[in-house]
């Protein structure tokens, strides 16, 4: 039976996006080593899916057609985990669709990127 | 630490997609139902990360910033889920940009979105 194998995601600098990835989500290079055009990630330990990143022109769109919902445990891991990922290179997006009380924060890799951090807790 | 939950694609007709991609992965709505504006899919059996279907009027990008990657054993496996998936509603993609000896093979679900069937035994 086919499986979700890799979530791709474009980016203009590939290493940056993968060094991001990677301490975004634990993960390491598949295949031992991050190339300029082309990088899988997988989990550095367990399950899941894999995440690789293109050299891409395409532009981000702004409500993206396609994009990851990334899952905290609840409230304060998520916020802990929005922290992380500022200070590892992500921006906070000024998000024009969020509804009262969001369970979710809109941010952006190093590259645009758009995904969201989600409160699996949340009411 | 943070997981990779779902990925979330855009369809104009959520119910559509939701059957489809059901089928293609065998996959079931989380809440035990289809919502006309967002459902999320799980796997019916085992593990696997969610997939979610969003209502979005975001156009689809002919080179696609963001896709799926289905993974598939090996060659004679692709072949099949490539002919399966077709009979579900999927379409080929008049791809651009195949290498020569690909390992991939481009699709489009109803509603557009692009991913790719990988064989992943390819040399």
């Amino acid at each position: 039976m086919l499986s979700i194998g890799t979530i791709v995601m474009g980016a203009a600098d590939v290493r940056r996006a993968a060094d991001f990835w990677g301490r975004a989500l634990g993960y390491v290079p598949r295949d031992g080593e991050v190339d300029d055009d082309w990088t899988v990630l997988v989990p550095a330990g367990g399950s899941g899916p894999g995440l690789a990143l293109g050299r891409s022109t395409t532009p981000v769109q702004k409500h993206p057609r396609v994009h990851l919902d990334l899952y905290a445990a609840d409230a304060a891991e998520q916020e802990a985990e929005v922290a992380r990922l500022l200070s590892l290179g992500a921006v906070r997006v000024d998000w024009d669709s969020y509804p009262e009380d969001p369970d979710f924060v809109v941010l952006a890799d190093p590259e645009g990127n758009r995904f969201c951090v989600i409160d699996t807790a949340h009411g």
